[in-house]
């Protein structure tokens, strides 16, 4: 059985692309914390409700590999799931997609910290409950895939 | 001996910090381009030389990781190298520096291709010769960790 | 009678907000632009139909009065009208809305111009008569301030 | 006798221009903000002086004329200069310069308030006192000129 993963979408602006006509590299990292921002709210209502609780992220890690050019007004599928979920970070992978184009993947590790301050701390119970389910073997593994390579 | 570096300063603007009041992770990416844009600038006089000869670039791969984050005013100093000048790509390393402190490690990957389209060329001896004397081992090769050996 | 407007909804996204926790100024700027590309979409199917037809657009003004700052996570409104239809040149209104508050009143001044160059064009038959109807009196004039209306 | 202006040069970075291959509008907003990071430094050495005793200003207005495009790599020279000092609230107009030409005009309003708040207060007079040399005619007046057509 396959871990699911969370999908949004979203729609490529105007100013996002450049004199290549195709998403400037830096705002799909953009779009990878906006993809998080939507799986909290689906998971917990928003983050405000974490952050209320005393909890908050920082990025400690991101990175991307480009297969192909978002364009202006592309509607893009973002998918997301967890990749390893530690003791106070969380690795996920963002696959955008157009069509059935992986245009881009992302990875992301963040790490959990008391809100307003920079100091790690295990994730809460209540947090890490909802977000098990989302914990999927890294792609390649067992195999190849686009990551394997790395 | 070691090869040098190519350095840029810059300063963060105030719409580049986040609630956090830390550079939003997504803009380093922007700021590892401008990096580049200056060392072609002080290569080639600027990167619309190369681009004019019929070479143009696209990134394939843009990696991060974010060990301190820098406030708004702060001026940066950017410091970058070739880590692998292969026949069509370019690795490089991008640290961003406050005062002695490594705040931010990036890594890009571009690939070379005919300008106007995304179709991968060698890179051009004219281009590849001024890049050679900034290839570096990557750092942490011998059991060193990134940052310490500045 | 009062001519329609045009209404799209977007989500504040969490890098769009500065240290003052609101949306930063300039970014606003980025949301009129989405509302028009939006209006295109629904009056021709999108904006790429009428570049095709040889008609793009240049901002020649820009402004906006900021009464209340949007924030983090905030679902925002935007609506627009047109203030004026000229022969080469189009005025439009765009309110920030969230709830029933106005955060924003922006004013855009387009001209429209041949595709790919920078002359000016008068605006084509077939892109005018769809516009017309959302032309409207500008707001205050009567006597009622701005928003009062709504 | 004309009362002095504070000029700050800076360049155009990639990721700024659009496909039309020009500096996207919003942008520029983001470039005003940078003029009066540079002006505050100049007069106080940084904003956070300001800001550490307790003033903080918002936008309450931000406009732009827009005449011609900056391009990728351009170095521009934004010209400031105050055209209205109110008890609360400074207007401020900057030039967009490239060589001797005026791409975009833009006109500011900002407001004085408790740091930390959106209350108004009056701007205090050590702030006022070194901002009083930069306060012109706005241009146009006695004739006619840019913002006169407005």
């Amino acid at each position: 059985m396959v871990a699911p993963l969370f999908a949004h979408r979203l729609r490529v602006r105007y100013h996002e692309c450049d004199q290549q006509g195709v998403v400037f590299n830096a705002h799909y990292f953009a779009y990878f914390d906006i993809v998080l921002t939507e799986m909290w709210r689906e998971l917990f209502g928003s983050y405000e409700v974490i952050y209320a609780q005393g909890t908050d992220m920082v990025v400690a890690e991101a990175g991307a590999r480009f297969r192909g050019g978002a364009r202006f007004d592309d509607e893009l599928e973002l998918r997301w799931w967890i990749t390893r979920l530690g003791t106070t970070a969380m690795s996920t992978r963002i696959d955008v997609m157009r069509g059935g184009e992986v245009l881009v993947e992302g990875d992301m590790r963040h790490v959990f910290v008391e809100a307003g301050t920079t100091d790690k701390k295990p994730i809460p119970p209540e947090i890490r409950a909802p977000l098990e389910r989302f914990v999927r073997e890294p792609p390649g593994v067992g195999g190849q895939a686009p990551a394997a390579s790395r």
